[in-house]
């Protein structure tokens, strides 16, 4: 029997799923478990998007332009336009997600051994992508005692090498939800162009600040428009996490043409889900401002209550739909694993996402979880409950001073 | 301005697209241009897969299980049994498209420089993936002489090295049409088990197989079920290019395992799509005699009118739906470009692709084009008269003794 590569025995697996065979059993036990584990929010996709499919008039369900249907380009491109992002159409290549669109943006801008710098904690899936693309993940650890604030500007530069080709951010971060301000923008700016890194900037969650916040998109940084390649998708925007619609969008001809080489070996973008993104062009403001006012009230509620269960810490994060919480536990994925195997509240019990899994070094982790709030108040009230519950008569909670 | 990876500087172009622009160029002189350059049908899809997608009720475009929606992937295995393939469910993983099935086996299977070996002329993509996963791809050269049958044994052999690690065939073949027969797939069988390499088979093109011939399938190669990786698409079967749903197949659990680990990074093939091809596998028999029955009779006009041409060579193929014609010319894109620029008759004239590109070394292929009958009788008879007149008036005309 053949071995498989040494780069398959090394891919991460996701930290989100490790425990999903305990919350199974969990299940077969009759419990009910309210999962914070995951991105997929409940919130319906927006009618326009479904009816766009519904009422497609198609015979033939036919490549597409390997750069993504040319309509749904000029109507991306005005979208953009619609939130302050200054592109053209030639400058967006339609990709089968935001995962596409950073696998591919690695692979065009870093060869293998080329070291790219991420504030961690980090959404997991960059590891896999950077094994895929034979990229070097370097963490720049964000602490929670500021928030997950961007690093001091002397730790991102003590980072950078003569292998360092680029920067990577999420903005509004998952998984700690935190929104970088224009100062943190800034910073990044000098560092890009002081070193001549490219900045790619994965902000998928753009539409999901609160608390009047502005978003800050890279795209609009000055001087650095050569170096910016931004990553986008429809999943989150408008819960559309299934049609595997993204976006790489740059100023940068000649990196948008060695994309688009990639994009031409795999032909196409999915064409049915382009048609669904196309339609979603059209979701009214009101969509918009119902979800995120439904945001908003969860993470409220949400943070609030983790904060009033003894020990356990959270910032309150003004973008995306996560938090990163520390617990007072030794090791959070135990803990996790316990609420499932062995806890319950009446029946129902909660499944989070242990944090160690968003670190380079799962040391630094090791407290925290990350719970998305993607399901409804009164679910999320109850998960609550069962953590502090849990908590209580937890075998290995840490007495802090 | 940072340097884009060397991994995209070398990322080669697709060479059916090469001369888009001259065709556009005729389009725009008021030339009426039959595209016989590209692999997407002009066969409807089947209306099973249209009507799923139009009456899915769903209200969220949730991601998918990464592997696939498990009814589908049920229904595919099903599928599989009925063209005598003995796999499980949990053998396949859903793909977005055979492409990324591909990418994903070679990733899987292949570290940076391990090298694949690869009947030419060969799918011009599989230089694409094999770049983007840094493997090296191989030749071994099928002659138009032969038909394009597979190489004898001992060129493939000679070129094995304690870097080769896998073999990759299609069956039948793109761009040849060509049909792997029983012998020749004993002789890959019995050169993977000696040197224990993967053998990768691209069959996207299974159902297309004529003159009452069997397509074999190395899913039922004895003895090398470990090292065997079947691609596979709904691209082809159901004229569903852009639907972006394929297949990785393998009764080796810890190649999908680990394949498994590269899908969950991406998190999910499209769900609107999955639903599209899950509705297909209700396509009745009826729908494939009809299109089987298109394809015999494109392909007896197409390539015995090529043959009457003089100095036209073209091997009839009992498969999929392209051909690969030597033409009279001493550099076949040369010829095609000049057919767009130069040429029509009252108004008419083709687009083919240039050959050259689906060889490793572009001398060999370049007296050859590849035709798709993807167009109906009428205008494939069309487009061969277009061929005879220009080659009869082309000013580089070889002429042969």
């Amino acid at each position: 029997m053949p071995r498989i590569s040494t780069k398959g025995q090394n891919m991460p697996e996701s930290p989100i799923r490790k425990l999903v065979p305990y919350a199974e059993a969990a299940v077969n036990q009759g419990k009910k478990v309210f999962y914070l584990n995951i991105g997929q929010p409940d919130i319906r996709s927006p009618h326009e998007a479904l009816d766009a499919v519904k009422n497609a008039d198609i015979e033939v369900i036919e490549y597409s332009h390997s750069a993504g249907i040319e309509s749904y380009r000029r109507g991306l491109a005005s979208y953009y336009q619609g939130v302050g992002i200054d592109v053209d159409y030639t400058d967006i290549l339609v990709t089968t997600g935001g995962s596409e669109a950073l696998l591919m943006g690695f692979m065009s801008c870093l060869d293998e051994g080329d070291e790219v710098i991420i504030p961690e904690p980090f959404y997991a899936n960059y590891n896999g992508f950077a094994q895929a693309a034979g990229v070097k993940v370097v963490p720049v650890t964000a602490k929670i005692e500021t928030g997950f604030a961007l690093p001091p500007i002397a730790d991102i530069e003590n980072l950078i090498t003569d292998k360092t080709k680029a920067i990577l951010i999420c903005n509004p971060g998952n998984p700690t939800g935190y929104l970088y301000n224009a100062e943190e923008l800034e910073t990044l700016r000098q560092i890009v162009a002081q070193h001549d890194l490219f900045l790619f900037a994965d902000e998928v969650y753009r539409e999901f600040v609160y608390d009047n916040k502005e978003h800050n998109s890279v795209m609009n940084l000055k001087g650095i428009e050569q170096n910016v390649v931004l990553v986008d998708s429809v999943s989150k925007r408008y819960s559309m996490c299934g049609a595997r619609v993204g976006a790489l969008v740059s100023h940068n001809k000649e990196l948008i043409a060695t994309a688009l080489k990639f994009a031409q070996a795999r032909l196409s973008p999915p064409t049915l889900a382009q048609i669904a993104a196309e339609g979603a062009l059209n979701t009214p403001q009101s969509y918009f401002d119902e979800v995120i006012g439904e945001y908003v009230e969860r993470r409220d509620l949400l943070v609030d209550k983790l904060n009033e269960i003894e020990g356990v810490i959270c910032p309150k994060p003004s973008g995306a739909f996560y938090c990163v919480a520390e617990l007072p536990v030794e090791d959070a994925e135990k803990f996790c694993q316990w609420m499932l195997e062995s806890f319950d509240l009446d029946g129902d019990t909660v499944m989070m996402a242990p944090a160690a899994g968003f670190y380079s070094d799962p040391e630094l982790g090791k407290r925290q979880v990350r719970i998305a709030y993607v399901l409804d108040k009164e679910r999320l009230a109850r998960a609550t409950e069962c953590l502090d519950a849990g908590l209580k008569v937890y075998p290995g909670r840490l007495e802090l001073v």
